[in-house]
Order: structure tokens, then sequence, then C-alpha cells
């Protein structure tokens, strides 16, 4: 008889990401489908089919990370604007429908990330952790006493809408001065078209975002930065700063035993994490609590999928 | 043979307040002595006379609330800039000295008025609570899952540090743009006094402040405001703003059930919760979080003592 496995997917606006996990959380299988932003059922009948009969047989619990509000223990995924058809439905029956009658969690993506990073990564051996997820826009994560914070309605841990300026620039979400304004990549690659736009005073930038136009990525900010490129310096600075910012506001609040970083912006390393960490230091009230680690995530874009998997597991053994 | 009792006791900068509460939490006996700020030991002596030999005899837990850091389980003080000869030292010795050898706890007064107003006030039948302490400077507490969050250190809930703009007004902790520098009575105080320099644009101010001298207090102010006064109401209202992105960043990263707002400054009442109120609905992601209640403290000044009395009594069961 085959070994019992858990599934966790992380679905995104355009791929859903898989891990199947032994039962010591081991990664045995990684794979990716395409999401079907309209059809939750579509999407996970292709993640049945790339999973295979043989390993669905051995299914013992199966965890979906989703982008969006999660009001914790509904199986219900409220507001997700990347996926408009999955919104305010019920995702327990097509689980149970693509997977069989196993056990069946429905997370919030970050959530399942910092979750991932947790049991597998960046916070092993912590009970209380902070997660920043620096993607296109900015998601936070909170583990305290090593549990996930969903808060009441599921509202807690949207880190990336903290104001840290209500005169500051404007948000996706409407509000102004937002964390996510300052650190999220369309943020950063927005002051860069804005700086761009003077070519006269800004040449490197202005022809970085010639050549790449739509494909302009936080990456080739980094490149520019890591040449010397003062303009991009400035605009990495300024997303640490304000993550510093944001980071001692956290602490002053939570006082974990360290914050991770992960996304595509965090892989800038020292160009955001310098800026930071020069930040938060002085803005934390207990002295002790000022020396709190602010590390890089380890998982990469696996993470969520993988604290699916975990979240399975411990719901399974839970209930 | 007496009842059980718990003594709470709240020790600020000049009073220790004390209660003696029944097993069921019924406060039976209140009063005040003097602190002395250099020893611990001398103001514990004073309590313990002002309790009596009859009731001492009856005790079976004494919990103390002290403003400053206290790492969680250690009965020891850390900084304090009020008691300053308490500082960096273990209160456990002279509170079994003061009132022998029974269960003692250790809290710093702001964690402890919120598990008052959880156990007895405002947040009666909440599991997860947030509140600001609007005294001379800002103090925060929070309450998850009926429990008392003291972070790894101590550190957690330093709520009127929270930087809501780094090029804000400088705060007592050194720092810019903190919660306490916009809603703390000294920074409504200092605002006052800033603007009744300029005489000749603020009359009806000038007039208060060169009246009250170094007795200003913040209802003064409430008063003014309420007769029309647009500079006191400006106050407030900025007051209120700041409080208000206060509370929507903390209802992003807690979603808790209830905000409730204590100390002087709330008690100005709508000149604060109005344009507070106002503020932080549009800023929560999370519309069903948006709506949570924010509502001013029911305890009053013995908020800590009883939250003190409370937790003595919850650490003996669990003990």
């Amino acid at each position: 008889m085959a070994a019992d496995l858990y599934l966790g997917i992380d679905t995104g606006g355009t791929a859903a990401k898989f891990v199947l996990t032994a039962a010591d959380g081991t990664v045995v299988v990684e794979g990716e489908v395409p999401t079907d932003s309209v059809h939750a059922a579509i999407t996970l009948d292709r993640v049945a089919a790339a999973v295979g009969a043989g390993d669905r047989g051995s299914l013992v619990g199966v965890g979906l990370a989703c982008a969006g509000i999660v009001t914790p223990g509904s199986g219900r995924l409220g507001r997700s604007p990347n996926l408009p058809g999955w919104e305010n439905s019920d995702l327990v029956a097509p689980l149970v429908a693509a997977f069989g009658p196993v056990p069946v969690t429905l997370v919030n993506d970050v959530n399942s990330a910092i979750y991932g990073e947790y049991r597998a990564g960046a916070g092993r051996g912590c009970r209380d952790l902070v997660m920043l997820a620096l993607g296109t826009g900015v998601g936070g994560g909170i583990i305290q006493g090593g549990r996930l914070l969903e808060g009441r309605r599921g509202g807690a841990a949207e880190l990336g809408h903290m104001v840290l300026d209500p005169h500051g620039p404007t948000c996706t979400c409407g509000n102004r001065g937002c964390l996510e304004a300052w650190a999220g990549s369309v943020a950063l690659l927005k002051r860069a078209r804005a700086l761009a736009a003077d070519g006269e005073h800004h040449p490197v930038l202005a022809q970085l975002v010639a050549e790449r136009g739509e494909d302009l990525e936080t990456r080739d900010l980094a490149r520019l930065a890591d040449a010397g490129d003062q303009d991009t310096l400035d605009i990495f600075a300024e997303a640490g700063r304000r993550l510093g910012q944001a980071v001692g506001n956290l602490i002053n609040t939570l006082d974990p035993d360290r914050v991770i970083l992960g996304g595509g912006v965090a892989r800038a390393g020292d160009l955001v994490f310098g800026p930071l960490r020069a930040t938060y230091p002085p803005l934390v009230l207990c002295e002790a609590s000022s020396r709190i680690p602010v590390v890089p995530a380890e998982l990469g874009p696996t993470a969520a999928a993988v604290g699916a998997a975990w979240l399975a597991r411990e719901q399974g053994a839970a209930g």
C-alpha cells in the first residue's frame, strides 16, 4: 500500500502550483498547471490529472491557497481580484469532486506561504513570526504561538495596507500611503517610469524603460542599481526605508522571533535590506526587540503550496 | 474563615491604586497610597498597611501592574521612566515580603488595564481586543484568544510608538511621527501652546493658556472645543484622524472583535471619536472588519488594578 500523501495547491491568477508531500513534510512531487480564473472546478481537475490516479489514491489531505479574503473555517473565498470567477464561492465541493472525500483546507495564499516558511523555511524553530510578501502588491502573514493569525473575519495580516503616511502615493486599494504603494513591484515600476519620463535628468533609467517597455521588471531595476545607478538605488532605498518603518511598527505591535521578507522585491537583496535594517532598530521601544532579525524567505515560489500541504496535514491531525 | 481575596495593584509615578476582589471578580475594597518611585518595598508596605492584617490573611494571589517593559514570566521590571528606582529589578521578593508566600504576577500597566476591560469592562464577551490608552503618552494592549499578547521579550503592544508619518512631530521616544506625538495629552497641550503663542490669530486659546498656565489640561481644551472654538476642535480632530489611521492599521493587522479607547484624551468623547470613526473604515481592506466597533473604556482609573487582580486569579488557577 502506498504511503500517505498530502497535496498543497497555490492558485495564482495565471498558474496553480502544487506539491505532494510525504507524512514527514518532504516534498516528493511538484508541478504547475494553468489557472482557469473563472472556473475553480476546471483548475482543480487539471491539478488532479497532473497528480495522477495513483498518487490521488494515497491522498489523506488537501490544502488550497488562494489570493483573497478567506474567512477562517468557512471553506469560502471572499474578495479575490485575481480569481474573479472564484470570488464569493464555496471551494470545498469542487475540491472533494476533484480529489475525493479527504479533509480539505482553504487558506489565504500569503498566510499559507508564511506557514510554509514556518514549518520548512526561514522560520523553522520559531513560534512567532511576521512575513511581508513583496510581489506585485504586498501581502502579510503572522504566526503566533505556532498558529496562523487569520483574525475574526479573515481580515488579519493585511500588512500591505498599513498606512505609513496618509499623504503618500495612491495605493491600488484607493487609499494613500499604504506600504504596498512604496514596496510592491507595481509601485517601484511606476516610480521608475515617472523618473524615466524626464529623460534629460535620468538618461540611464530612461534608456532602460524605453528598451524594456511593458516587460520592465524589478530585476531590471536591480541590475541597474547594482551597477551604481543612483536613481534606481534611490527607488530601492525608499522602499527599504518604508519597509523599515513597517517592520518597526510590527515589532512594536507583535514582538515576534523573526521577520521574513519574501517575493520579487526582496530578491533585490541588500538594495532593500540595507536601508530596511538601518531604519527599524531605533523605532523599536523595547531594546531587546530592536535586534529581532529580518531575513529573506527561503522557499521561493513554492512556499504557499508547501504551506497548504502542511496545513492540510495539521488540520487532519487536529480533526 | 474569611473568603479568598485577590489583590490588584497599579503603580504609577505618584500613586499606587489597589483593589481587593472576591473570587468571582467583584471589587470589595479599593484604595490608593503614595508611590515611592525609588523604593518598591516602601510602596508595597504602604499598600499592605492600607489593606490591613485581616484581609492580608485572606489573600490567595497578588497582581502588580507597573508602567514599563515587563518580560513575561520573569517577575522583573525593565525600562520604566516613571519608576526610576524600580527599573531593572526583581519585584517578586518585595511582593512576597509585603504580602506573604502567595502567588504573585507582574504585568505592564496598560496590558493590565486591557485585561481589566476584557474581564470586567468594555471588552466583556470578546476574545480578541485592542486597546489604546490615551494618557500623558499613548499605551497599548492586545488580547488574543482570551490571552494577553505580551510578545517574546515583553515588547508587544507598544502601540503609542507606531510611526504614522516619519516626517511628523517629534515624540518623547526621540523618533518622529509616533501616534503618541499626535494623540497623547502632552502632544495636544504642546500643540495648544504653540498656537497660543500667536495670540493675534488665536486669541481665545491664548487667553485659556495664559489663565491656566502650567495647570493646563486636555479637559480645559475640551471645554473650549465644546463651546465651538475652532482651534481646539482642530486639535482634537487631528488627534482623532491619527487615531483613525492607527486603528485602521491595527484592524488590518489583527482583525479583533473590538477596539477600546481609554485615558483622559478619550474622555473628550465625540471631539475625538467623531474624526476617528470617519477615518478608519475606508482604510480596512476586509469589508466585514471595517465595521469593527471602536468604543470608550468603561472601568476608568482602576482598570489596571482590576486587571492585575484578575490576572493574579487566573495565574493561580493555571498554576
